[in-house]
């Protein structure tokens, strides 16, 4: 991802909502200019705690929320904010000036994921814009958006024009805010499947990705990654046999690999259920066999055609391969990590939970 | 659940997967013989170190977990494990007697679950439980089964019926057994739904059950709590609204409230989708308002009727009832305990999260 946008000539900024790792960031933001992107504000505390001091904090500010704000500013970061409410924009100004800050704010826009933002075409932009503007608490420095629709995309081709309408969606908004005599120096945009395979960047500044930095089976399933590329596995232990059933259990179940299954997704080329279930190495698929079924802390493995009870004795490693790599990672305080084979630990890799 | 099962004359082994908190343990464990059931080996590790020391481990055993189990007992620990397998016997024996300790044993019961364990008729458990018997490192205890259909039940009456057969195969086996010239001094069952509903326990020495510590929305339609007695909730923030959409968004998704859903089990009273949405107080249903989607970090509310705005400004604070209390409480380092209206932290519990 870092050589493509350095090609691109457009900044790259990790979003660490997946890794939520110094370690694994530290890796993604090699070659880039060193601002990453958060989801929560103890990620941002955490990173700046590791001398990263460019943050984007991309879920929508309230004021409630500005004294932790504050005392990351006051710190020394550099921390932009976003917001889609001129409502909301009066009140955090408020409380802005109250604690002596003056926020830096990026407009949220909707670029068709229909959760958060405004729309680029909307008289709201260019309200919002002024406000944020001429507010003594805030600061416009851009827009920001998310296609988070790209997720629903079942080809290259769909990607892609989810990613143009992202471009188009976040430009728009910009040139209408210039053209209105406003300031816009940063026009963000990104998901993974748009950062992935989207043609064109221009007027874009900067791009938020972060499951590319593990992938996962639902990426790889929406082309954004091969299956080879998968960088997490959860290692399980066979704990069962029910020829009966033809099915076998494992030790991870619910909370070793999260409730985010691949059927609530139509149109993927593979029911992959909760994961699927590869050698202990990482390297080989064992033949039609996924996690079909969890349970808190068992996992039932499923196959389509006979189960292989021989390859699978009791008390087999396997690793399966997470269906959604953030959710998953999201059970874990720390990452182990493996050397190629998967056979010896060469480090461990904290991450940070909780809000 | 304590004083039901003291009038019937039944031990209660309070299962601490739920709540994997000593502060709350403690609550359930008051005018009860003191003895928990775990799903992880860390669950044990942690009760033990708090002085807890009559623990059944109700998940598969197999040799690569010995190691630690043996480190329980030498500490002192009572600990039960369940095996449904011979050949496994056959190898958690062999692993036992090289790490010099004899394992007390469980035989696990399939009692309609169809998830792990052996049938009560079977040939098998007749030799399961003499392998264990004989076996050097080995000794048979008894039966334990988890009717976990329970939770697909859906009225009191098909419940009943699930808790009947749940009773009726762990006597079934355990007089079996016994007629085999077998111990089997334990006789274990549960589940709360069962735990709840299940109107003879004859035969039966103990039951097990968690989730009844905190309840949540989904146990209140399956009639096992109502939905006053929920005592967990996720305190969150309203961060957006979007009348466009009939939809505001919360500052708790995937990760706050888990992806456990409702809509996977057809036949309950309303899809409640990821949560209700409650006053602060946790006092009062806002109307209508439920949860409808998760993202990992938004939740938007979806209403029915026409969106309460005017009772939910940005910056409202809410109460989010979870749909299944196990997955939503495991996404916490600990509980923030507040007094009956919500208002006042009065202690912080911390819980055990991982393996």
């Amino acid at each position: 991802m870092t050589e493509r946008f350095s090609k691109l000539g457009v900044r790259l900024r990790p979003h660490t909502k997946t890794a939520k790792s110094v370690d694994v960031v530290r890796l993604a933001l090699e070659g880039n200019f060193g601002g990453v992107t958060v989801s929560t504000l103890k990620e941002a505390e955490y990173f700046a705690d590791h001398g990263i001091t460019d943050i984007t904090y991309a879920v929508s500010i309230i004021p409630d929320k500005l004294e932790r704000v504050a005392a990351l500013i006051r710190r020394g970061v550099k921390l932009l904010v976003i917001c889609d409410q001129v409502a909301v924009a009066e009140e955090v100004s408020r409380r802005a000036v109250d604690l002596g800050i003056v926020l830096d704010v990026l407009i949220e826009l909707d670029s068709g994921e229909r959760r958060a933002g405004v729309l680029a075409e909307s008289d709201v932009l260019i309200a919002l814009g002024n406000a944020l503007e001429t507010l003594p608490g805030t600061r416009l420095q851009g827009v920001l958006t998310h296609a988070g629709q790209s997720y629903q995309g079942r080809s290259i081709a769909e990607i892609r024009q989810v990613a143009e309408y992202e471009r188009m969606c976040a430009s728009t908004a910009a040139e209408r805010l210039r053209a209105a005599g406003l300031p816009c120096s940063v026009v963000s945009v990104g998901s993974t499947p748009t950062a992935t395979h989207g043609q064109s960047f221009e007027g874009v500044t900067e791009v938020r990705c972060g499951v590319y930095m593990f992938g996962d089976v639902f990426q790889s399933e929406i082309a954004s990654c091969g299956r080879d590329d998968i960088a997490v596995s959860v290692l399980a232990t066979v704990i069962g046999h029910r020829p009966d059933m033809n099915s076998a259990l494992i030790d991870a179940g619910a909370l070793a690999l999260s409730k985010d299954r691949s059927t609530g997704a139509p149109g993927l080329p593979e029911d992959i259920g909760f994961g699927l279930v590869m050698d202990v190495h990482g390297e080989r698929r064992i033949d039609h066999v996924k996690v079909g079924h969890v349970y808190q802390e068992h996992g039932m493995l499923v196959s389509d055609g006979p189960f292989p009870f021989d390859q699978l004795p009791v008390g087999t490693r396997v690793r399966v391969l997470p269906n959604h790599a953030c959710m998953t990672a999201a059970m874990y305080d720390a990452y182990h990590v493996v050397d190629g084979h998967g056979d010896q630990l060469v480090g461990t890799w904290p991450r940070i939970n909780g809000w």
